[in-house]
């Protein structure tokens, strides 16, 4: 059994950590932590996890107990894995962070945007950015992943085949991405309340938001040069699920919609948490809730030039926990779907 | 007291209508046409209305009837209107159509989308598009109304103002816009149930919808040639309210995001349905839950070229019943406002 | 024009008390306090108020300023009109509670329940418990008015036309309540979440509510003795609305359902805020939403002794802001209604 | 593997035996009809499907493949499993019942309740009521199970520990239920859309429901004499779950809290599938979603002769889906809860 530690548990990236390696066949979760909530049975704060963790509590963080570790999940607000993360590693401690601390790799671009000097530069280098459908063979041999973002995978995937074959202009991509309210996190904040967010939908964040660069970096790795992204996202009255509607510009290209969907198929052919989804579907955003898999579909209104392409994730899941488990599997030789592979519930 | 008539009141906005007039002081409602609910009450079937109308009830629709009221209100699907309409002006009456039939002024291009010939193709000339913030001066005139569909009401007044000063590329705009449910009507769906509908979120007709000719025609008048504008709607788990996002291309112009702020306040400012925000904004749908208002703000995200319009209003009310009672207001010499000024609830 | 004050305009019942007073003819709101909004216009923080209240905005509380009012609302958590409503009552300014200050007449008890001692005991002779279906007369007479809270509203007028016709055992009455989430407040709490209170139900305080002993105060008065209650909250992932399933058992009764009918439509024939509905039906908490109404509905299951009552109410309108205005009608003179008339939005 | 047939795959019951059997280790679903949806694959009706049935697809019902299964499931409406059991018990197919088919043992009562005549009287007798935590030994040997409906489980599992123990008055118990609108399955009926049902809550079927006979039978049962229940349902506006306020009175029993706590773990200490949670407790419906759990939690207000009994279950799991293959796994050999006993969701 591989041994992990979770830091941070108490937020909805970390009950979600729990609620999948209960069921994951080769990893037990050894330690918890969590400053507040410190002496609490995991099952006492999350009552759906009863039955499922019957003596692990939160504990004190401890660099000693985590380091007993074979790898240790980040589930805290940024900075915190900045700390404690060169640590572990030195120590023998494999860690995947959920948060944003490493997923920049400009140190000066994550200061601007987070407000904060980076906090672990020099580890920036071998940092690698968890996202399995552009960077498996790297998380294979990695002992820091950076797991992206819920925003950044969604747009990430449904643009990335199109920034590789050089299909699209890059000069200004339109990103429309509608978010569920467990993206705000499980913070005490009146925007999240239920009569705050609920029977109601808006923008926020239009004029930037924090997950632009990380986004905006993967691109221009797909486009080998620098894209223009305009990047809105939306506040939806659901708990889970990420829309984003992407409207590429076609550039140069001469082929069908048949063409671009055989594109598309190919190059996630042997990516198993992508699911492109056959020509006029519309992926529902509960077709992937509570799991790893992002489905993707691609519409071309009019047979103009702008593409439309839809892609859904759970931001918790794919977004979030899911991901950085699949990250896990990887580096520890497993499939890379291992215990993550259950159905979405519908309804 | 104006004497109003509504045709096909049992959908919402039939309903809607009927909550609306309860409050107007000039208006009297005499006669409500069903033929599937003929001799039931309206607070019957609505209880919320229990109290407000006493007597009225579902009657067979009869152009006699219909013929003795001032106005008559279409809450029909498309194709009813055609049929009566002719008889009714003929007699005197005026008519306000919600639904689609005299919305496009190209008979063929209508036939196309809907599928069916055109019904009525000799009243399209004297048709007003009942768009106050457009046509108030024709609609003061008018005896029939093409009440504007909501999609189209929510992009159009949020592209008009820079359409009409010539400060935008026109030939790929990006409409992404997200409806409430009740948008698909009272009609039993299994995509409307709210196993299906709630805790999700979905594109739908993302390679062509209805509204396309209808929001384009309006987009064509205003800029003075042919937009072309990719519009791609979204099924919202909530039951009332539009938000529309859009993504126009500013071209040719050197001023700043304070100089569209005022474009829009001075475009809008003797028009009482339309609030242009404070800069910096982010209008939720729930400010103008039953109201008859739309809300605007602007965003420059990184003072770029592309310009972010998010524009919010509730689908039934300015999108609909509301903007309809709006224009019977104007036809009938009241204030436009006239007994649709509440303000919306919160939460 | 009545000039009022609220205190405390910052959470649900503050905001609801501007939507409604914003139609109300013969009201204007002069003054609005809280410390920690202080300056800010109340449509710059209540969006939904913008083009109701250009001017009015949050101001720090001052005794001299209220008193200049005719009459003052306390939106306000409990302790706080008791330390204002003496001095304001001593200047002239009648003074309408919205929170538990002057509900229950025993400080002692009121002081058990709220874990602090009474503040203004010498208030309570005084105070009259505005529920205009039991106190109309005195209201008309009253300077301080304890507006009753949301479930003893919808339970007291569920079973009051049976305890005053002494029709129902008195010893074990069962309320099983229902409420939505807003009735926790505007406060940032964890558990009124939409991720934590959304797609789920529970009960909470089923050991024991601080709204008991309000409530068989009411049921005494009614019954001449007193009533053993059993009552059950729980929320509902709802933003408005109270159901209570009410599960009296009648004793020594050998009418029929349809006489029971009668009795409670007699009861409340000249009460126009509260809807005995007809036999049969089943009253949905939106039929009330927005609206200061009571609808209440009688089914006798097996024609059996016991009966269940359906009693729907608006929390936040007749359940608070709705009924405190309907108070404030009946103390100056006017039709109790006045400006709480408008029908439900449906949907 | 052990084959399964599931007759009547496209509603809620269908999919989510679908969704839960693709996890269960031991299980192969190898027909599954539908008239309606024949030749449809199922991952192209439920594209959560997708990955998981590959080449399944909805077929005509067929007597012939059918008995080729070990065991046939019927998620259909009530009377399909009367025409159909039969044929397929004799070929040596046992059969699991999803619907009222063969719950209620008096043939007469199910005629009077379902307004048609019993269908196949002559398996009454060997029909087991598939609650495992009462008839666990009778199911492993049954041929014909009736998987009980979802109120039942709830109400009955919460109080046959108080019924076999003798402790409560058995004429006149309350159970208040609070059920999700997917209980009112996928068909598309105007009550169940998501703005109708959505934002509001309702009793329905006060004066009687179909579940009280099956509900009374169970709790005859555990009393030994009959019990008298008044049952109200209500509709709550969430996707999945019910919960159950009970409200026994004590009769004769002296003990404490305590004790009734320590009766109702002794009495599931041995049934995997019930939670008894510490006092204090309110379970919540969210919970066990997705679960085969029923969580139950005890209180006692006022230290008075009413206990009140909380019991959640997820109605499409525990309340259908899950409890067959309960049933399933019992009957063939198998541990009770293998493929049903992942963590619920949270949030």
């Amino acid at each position: 059994m591989i041994k992990v530690g979770i830091v941070g548990g108490t937020g909805y990236t970390g009950v979600e950590l729990l609620r999948l390696l209960a069921s994951h066949p080769q990893v037990e979760v050894t330690v918890i932590t969590s400053r507040s909530e410190k002496g609490v049975r995991v099952d006492e704060m999350y009552p759906n996890l009863r039955g499922h963790y019957d003596t692990l509590a939160f504990s004190e963080p401890d660099a000693e107990v985590l380091a007993a570790c074979d790898a240790v999940f980040f589930a805290t607000p940024h900075g915190v894995a900045h700390a404690l993360a060169g640590d572990l590693l030195a120590r023998g401690t494999r860690v995947i962070d959920l948060s944003a601390d490493f997923r920049i790799k400009d140190a000066d671009v994550w200061a601007e945007w987070y407000g904060q000097p980076h906090g672990a530069p020099e580890l920036l280098g071998e940092a690698v950015y968890g996202l399995p459908e552009v960077n498996r063979d790297a998380i294979r041999e990695a002992r820091l992943i950076a797991v992206p973002g819920c925003y950044p995978t969604s747009v990430q995937l449904g643009l990335i085949p199109l920034l590789e074959a050089g299909l699209i202009e890059t000069d200004n991509i339109i990103a429309d991405c509608k978010s569920a309210v467990s993206g705000a996190g499980r913070g005490a904040k009146v925007g999240s309340l239920l009569c705050e967010a609920g029977e109601s939908m808006k923008a926020y964040g239009a004029s930037g938001h924090r997950h632009l660069p990380e986004i905006t970096q993967g691109l221009d790795m797909a486009a080998g040069s620098a894209v223009g992204l305009t990047f809105v996202p939306h506040l939806t009255p659901m708990i889970r699920g990420i829309h984003s509607t992407l409207y590429p510009r076609l550039s140069g290209f001469s082929g069908t919609l048949e063409d671009l969907q055989a594109l598309f198929e190919q190059r996630y052919a042997d990516h198993p948490a992508v699911d492109v989804m056959p020509l006029g579907s519309h992926p529902e955003t509960r077709s992937v809730r509570g799991t790893n898999l992002c489905r993707i579909a691609l519409h071309r209104p009019g047979n103009g030039d702008t593409l439309v392409v839809l892609s859904v994730i759970d931001n918790l899941v794919k977004g979030a926990s899911g991901q950085a488990i699949q990250n896990l599997n990887l580096m520890f030789g497993l499939d890379e779907m291992t215990g993550i592979g259950a159905p979405a519930m519908m309804p």
